[in-house]
């Protein structure tokens, strides 16, 4: 079955796509990232986690699911060879921990890039939404990556951990010989968001930072942070290292990187069996973060290029490999991952 | 099947519930109307249509999805007999007619009430979301209750008119024998919500307005609004008969009926063929303006009552039926209602 998965990141740069043939295995046909005009990406920056106007965010969600449906088309493959769809839109708001609301307890996502538009579009069946049902059955709505770390990476021998470095960093702990509620995943911390902020777009290979000097006793008071130790399953958004955080500690690139370079050190660190460290994301090109973590690590580094998955169309293939589980009506969250009560078949289907 | 239909409407009152057997015809199992909160009825309004937070409307999607599922339980229905909900949720943000945005023409609409946790509580398979792919194919994403007044009024011989007199008043005119591409159906002004505003929370029986005297020189000027005369599709929105219009016009309660009368008699006017004009919404309660509309109209007035159909509970059961349009795979808009350029299997469906 041919799937396509989109996703737009909480870096904001574009729009990922994938196309996969899913079979007994994952075979990637065909990858795409379409950035956003700037005028698009300060519109969404502008209804994310903050004051805006309810019609700015109707119409911004049409508007990506016009964008959302260019972009599969810009990859070239046939889209009457397509079935399915996958799309995760774009997160505008992430709270998978509850908070009290009008005297009820709630946690709570949202997602923009309206499926129906994508749908219609494209002719093709599409899937969106999918961190709603996990967090209606009590998870976080992420990471949703495990399933597809565990899928490609699960060894009988081989202690393993996918890590994604993006907006966030995250993790995915597959012990040797795993059954899906054995795998242990969770956000680390900062991936690039941070940097990326104080170095627009991005500082992709990290020369912005070498030159820097790390501020040690910042580091250290915001490595006292509570997140750090809280056991997983634990996610955290775009809110805890936004602006805010930039204008409060007054962080500088290269403390920037180190944060998110120890954070992961640390949480690594926890699963001494780890064999292999695979890193997928847009952290991968940063050849000088690359170099600190093989100097942090204990475990082999490689990235997800190993395995055939290109390490900037990771997240657009899961969104497919969701899609598809969806599709068959099965299960795409893993409980351990998520912490959800159950396995719950995730996202909205739209008809074309 | 047995199929359960959810709606919030404009007048943010509660939730509207209604449970229904759809085979050949239409039976009506439950109804029941739950009343928000006074703080959730003000946090509705205070993200529609107007700046907020993102994290409000985020917040209030899941606690909304929590009250609809819990309005669903409050019907007394076994919930293990119910096969299917339709949930049409609570509009925040509706512009039919596209504007530009970002360089591009862009019409939208927004519905919270999240789909996916009233799947998840209530274990049944939800279907929400019903404008979005009739906008994504060039319709207004409204009216869509034609659809089930087609089904429920259609006449091998009598050319009916479907009238529903809510905050605004529309009318769905069903030719004798009609084919769903030959019904025509737009909003013909005021309905209750100028009366609504002068004597709320509202004149239920008109004994309020009874008593009074109407305006002739103000009702002819308010009767010469080009509007009136508009070729349908037309639709007007709350903002065209809110309080500046109040204000601007000086108009008095009796004025505000006779304007309601006078405009939907003269839209049915328009339609001399018409046999029956069958009347729903809270308007229909209004016992001295259905006297006037008596008076006003040549065609046989009844209400919906007499096909079964509370005045009150059409729109819920709308909803339950355009569900079950989609789990067939079945389009549920009327294109020539909407102005979509072809019909469209409505709504995203979340699995339980």
């Amino acid at each position: 079955m041919r799937v396509a998965g989109l996703i737009s990141g909480t870096s904001v740069d574009g729009i990922d796509v994938a196309v996969v043939d899913i079979d007994d295995d994952i075979k990637v046909v065909a990858t795409k990232t379409v950035p956003y005009r700037p005028e698009v990406r300060a519109s969404i920056l502008s209804v994310s986690n903050t004051t805006t106007h309810t019609a700015t965010v109707a119409r911004l969600n049409f508007l990506l699911g016009e964008l959302f449906a260019e972009a599969l088309q810009k990859t070239g493959v046939p889209l009457e060879t397509i079935e399915l769809i996958g799309s995760h839109g774009q997160t505008i708001f992430h709270e998978g921990q509850a908070v009290d609301f009008l005297g009820r307890k709630i946690a709570s996502t949202m997602q923009i890039g309206e499926a129906a538009v994508i749908a219609q579009r494209t002719g093709i069946e599409t899937i969106a939404d999918f961190r709603t049902s996990d967090m209606a059955a009590g998870g976080n709505g992420a990471p949703l990556v495990p399933f597809l770390d565990y899928q490609l990476f699960k060894h009988p021998e081989r202690a393993r951990i996918a890590l994604n470095i993006g907006g966030i960093a995250n993790v995915t702990v597959i012990p040797a010989n795993a059954r899906p509620e054995n795998v242990v995943a969770f956000d680390t911390g900062p991936g690039s968001m941070v940097m990326d902020a104080l170095a627009p777009p991005f500082d992709r290979d990290g020369e912005g930072a070498r030159g820097g000097r790390v501020d040690e006793a910042l580091l250290a008071t915001l490595l006292d942070d509570s997140y750090y130790v809280q056991p997983p399953p634990k996610s955290c958004g775009r809110e805890q290292y936004g602006v805010e955080f930039i204008r409060k500690t007054g962080i500088d690139l290269r403390t920037a990187m180190e944060l998110t370079v120890r954070t992961i050190a640390s949480s690594i660190a926890q699963y001494p069996e780890t064999a292999d460290v695979i890193v997928s994301g847009g952290g991968a090109h940063n050849r000088y973060m690359m170099e600190r973590l093989r100097v942090e690590l204990r475990p082999r580094i490689t990235t997800s290029t190993e395995f055939g998955i290109d390490v900037d169309a990771k997240e657009a293939i899961l969104f497919a490999v969701l899609a598809y589980q969806t599709y068959h009506r099965r299960a795409g969250n893993i409980p351990s991952a998520t912490g959800a009560r159950k396995p719950a078949i995730l996202g909205k289907v739209s008809q074309a």
